[in-house]
């Protein structure tokens, strides 16, 4: 299957649900995709196949959907996984990079341990939007001393501008709305 | 790797942190397991390995940890990921099953659409406590009409009692505490 199709068959596999979580959004709903074992499947392999090159040693997910593609994609790659979590969720000692929501702030943590100098960092998540978490999960890798290998996400929303946030990164989305 | 090693490694990389998420809790934290790529994915291996017998054709993985380890099982079984998530998170129409905290209620949702009648559904996470989300998977399955293949976790504190709330169903955990 070419990427062509592959996009075509995950833009099938999006559910839009209107108002969600607030008036005027729609929601991109990727609930029929994880359902479709294949689908699912080819969906983790386009991510591998884009993130192999940058060499990855960890892949870090952005909480809660991006553990869902991540998980399966440090497998592939032979790479640890390490999740990136809202404030208060890890156990241990933490690094906090704080991100601007439309009103007020919110914020990730990793482990102070997760990964040192000379790791390269996969940053993987469902959908890139505003930019606001993968710009935080980018500033906590580079404050642990760490280097970003790429961002993979499956859903860019192009209009809300996330990849401008994130300077020279290399970015891959598989479908952009 | 035999399931006695396999265990000894696992229990070697679970970092006890003291007094989280409140006072008097020693919290077993598996940052350090999936930091370790080929330790998580024997992991998932031994999951996949304890699973198939039961024929899943759905895995219900409970949010958020649960995830991890559900979606690369998953794969492995050719099965639909299907997320069971705290109320709210979920877009579209959900179905609800309640279960009791020390002091309350807490509750998963499923979408309705998830899966139907005939279908197998094994449940993941990634803890087996007091075994109230377990419990409430098990419900809102039941609840559109599929049948619990079996549940799989990692970790089992044993003196919670968790499994005596699950009934006859086959439950499997790797390290038990």
């Amino acid at each position: 299957m070419n990427s062509q199709s592959l996009r075509d068959l995950v833009r099938e596999h999006i559910r839009e649900v209107p108002d969600f979580p607030k008036p005027g959004i729609m929601f991109k709903d990727i609930s029929p995709l994880l359902a479709n074992d294949q689908l699912f499947e080819r969906v983790t392999d386009w991510m591998v196949e884009k993130a192999r090159g940058s060499h990855p040693t960890h892949v870090l997910a952005i909480e809660s959907r991006g553990f869902i593609f991540g998980a399966p994609v440090a497998h592939r790659l032979g790479a640890g996984f390490v999740p990136a979590r809202k404030p208060g969720k890890l156990p241990w000692k933490t690094v906090r990079a704080e991100y601007e929501l439309e009103y007020g702030t919110d914020a990730l943590e990793i482990h102070q341990d997760a990964f040192g100098p000379g790791k390269r960092v996969l940053i993987v998540d469902d959908l890139l939007a505003t930019g606001g978490t993968a710009r935080a999960a980018c500033d906590i890798t580079e404050e642990l001393g760490a280097t970003i290998a790429s961002v993979v996400v499956v859903l860019e929303l192009g209009f809300l501008k996330g990849r401008e946030r994130l300077g020279n990164q290399t970015i891959h989305s598989l479908v952009e709305f």
